[in-house]
């Protein structure tokens, strides 16, 4: 039988990371963790499979649907991590004894099996914030505080943190909570089409919208745009009342957070509550609990959109060419040098190839500098610096590389 | 119904990180990077999920079992990722395009449906350093090397890397060859007993491996020999010429590599070798590839188990203490200052606590020094810190904190 080659592409609504975005992806990581620990948080991570029962019915009846569930060989049934929170819940509630509060992040990757469109994907990044075991509310400011550092830090200009309080919706069922969520997406007009044929009458939908709307922030709340005021933060600049928030996860208890920013209008960067009933929902002992969950793809999407960090091609900062196979070893002795001296570089791997081969491979690869080291350079124990951006072409001495390279 | 509590779990075979552990994990996860990338490394993901039939008959029969296949709600039969080897060359056949050599460097969890038992797990990471599109044997050098630099920067001493070349075993079929690779791991008498299941008469078995024993190293592995003595690695010390080193995997065409260590003796630290004509599998069309994965699980327990790293419980350098609720806006002064100059700070989330209850939480956190700002503090203008090793305290004036805990 003929083979016949069909070139395998990556599953629908999954990606790959090419150095580019990598890169990227990977900077802004080390930022965020940074600003995470200087806040006290320290990492976790769980496994990608949970239980089914683990995740069932936690996430509400609608995003059920959305839980990659299996059967594995030992027939067991399993599911791929849907957010970052469920895991968190079971882990403490497994692990009693961890001291609390316990304060982590998280950074991984979790799985829906979402309808792929622009922006959304099957598999994306989550970087998680959560307090458990403090019901106080400087928890709840802390997690606001750390989020709207992250991404100032990050180089958001104009962002603005939605806060409610799950409280204002007491009354209302949860199967309504879902529609009135999408009002920012959808309009009022979608919600209360949705409404109505959830059993409301017009009236009653519109009545509904129109009360929430002018609800007054609850006790707690109001404690928390004070602490807010008093750490320098602006009401309606930095953070807002938003009664109609509603967020669509079924396990928040009371605030309720959401992130957006003027600039990058592709939905909110991330969001995040309080969900004092969860772990309990495990134990049957309730341990509460606060957290923020950035949206990393979002993220990444905006700084790109909006140019908040220089994007690299490649880390490498020079590439030694080969002259000639004489001269490989010249070429070798460099290259360990500066790598011992955490310069990125690179030797080029085949001691044949023309030099004009050679920068053009540097050129395309986005390689900065090029060094090449002729029968002259070796004589003279200096080497040749090519600046690949400006074309400029430097003899500097052997001595005096580091140098040379580190001041630029 | 009354609800039956259960405490959930994590899956058999999967495992929890705990900042104890993830600490660990992440700082050499970041040494490692940095090493990757003085070689000119650049980083890539792929997704947890791909196309079952890129993964199948990519690793030999007996690997296709440890394959974790499911069918999703679309009904595409998917795989989760076995090895990040199969993923890259299902992406170099996918984007043609790249710039090659294509070096890469991917660090990502992995999963195999193995009888769990202690050191092997279904979720584990590897990292895994490649050149794509080079079919120099300075490419293999390249990989040798950067792996034995990696392993030393980590502290490890005595460690080997163990090297033949497929070429030897040319005319051995691929079902001996699996036999012949647990040598090591069962002994001699073990793979005759397989090598005889499998078909051979025992003195066919045993010349099999008499006369592997006595093969001689290939015309490649000379040239990678001498290339790796010029380096300033010695030969039996730091490499070996190792005839009977197989690999399990079905997709090595010429040299086969495998890290040891004298002083950790659970199994090598990681393994690689050449796949010229893995990509050709995807599209007809060879292209010339050589790499190493890291078994990241494994260097984390021989880390621990040689006390390579000091194991942090947390990364939390200070915690601030609550003296009274009127005292609070002092501490989270103090507390702001630190984090601004990225001094890992956790401020106490409950403003009524006890300090006693305060200190023992540091303790137990293992959190190293603890700030306290009572009323004569506030009044002098400087804080208490007590060492939480040594049971010291020093009042510090405030202007002089950042040095006093920089220079610690």
């Amino acid at each position: 039988m003929k083979k016949n080659y069909l070139i395998p592409k990556t599953l629908k609504g999954f990606r790959d990371f090419l150095p580019e975005d990598q890169i990227l992806r990977e900077t802004v990581i080390e930022k965020i963790k940074k600003i995470f620990q200087s806040y006290g948080f320290d990492p976790i991570e769980t496994p990608a499979l949970e239980y089914e029962e683990t995740l069932l019915n936690k996430y509400g009846e609608e995003n059920n649907k959305l839980l990659y569930l299996f059967q594995d060989k030992g027939k067991r049934r399993i599911g791929l991590r849907y957010d970052q929170t469920v895991p968190l819940a079971r882990l403490a509630a497994q692990y009693q004894n961890l001291v609390k509060p316990f304060k982590r992040y998280q950074i991984q990757p979790v799985w829906r099996a979402e309808n792929p469109q622009k922006g959304r994907y099957r598999e994306f990044y989550q970087c998680d914030i959560d307090i458990v075991g403090s019901e106080s509310f400087f928890a709840d400011v802390e997690i606001i505080i750390l989020t709207l550092t992250v991404l100032k830090k990050l180089g958001f200009k104009n962002i603005k943190m939605l806060i409610n309080d799950r409280e204002i919706f007491k009354n209302i069922s949860s199967t309504l909570i879902v529609s009135i969520d999408k009002l920012e997406k959808i309009g009022q007009e979608e919600v209360i089409k949705e409404l109505i044929n959830k059993g409301l009458t017009e009236t009653q939908a519109k009545q509904l919208l129109t009360s929430l709307k002018k609800s007054k922030p609850t006790e707690t709340l109001k404690k928390i745009f004070q602490e807010l005021k008093k750490s320098g933060f602006q009401e309606n600049k930095d953070y807002i009342f938003s009664p109609t928030l509603a967020r669509g996860l079924d396990y928040y208890t009371s605030t309720i957070f959401e992130v957006v920013t003027n600039n990058y209008q592709v939905g909110s960067l991330g969001g995040g509550g309080r969900y004092d009933q969860l772990i309990g929902q495990f134990t049957g002992q309730d341990i509460p609990a606060v957290g923020f969950a950035f949206g990393f793809d979002r993220i990444i999407e905006a700084i790109k959109s909006l140019n908040l960090i220089k994007i690299k091609k490649t880390n490498t900062q020079v590439l030694v060419t080969i002259f000639s196979q004489k001269l490989f070893n010249q070429s070798l002795t460099i290259t360990n040098l500066l790598r011992k001296n955490n310069i990125n570089t690179e030797i080029y791997l085949n001691s044949q190839a023309k030099l004009e081969k050679q920068l053009k491979y540097a050129d395309k690869k986005g390689i900065p500098y090029v060094i090449i080291i002729g029968p002259e350079e070796k004589e003279k124990n200096l080497v040749k610096i090519k600046n690949m951006k400006t074309g400029e072409q430097k003899e500097v001495q052997i001595n005096k590389l580091l140098d040379y390279l580190n001041s630029r």
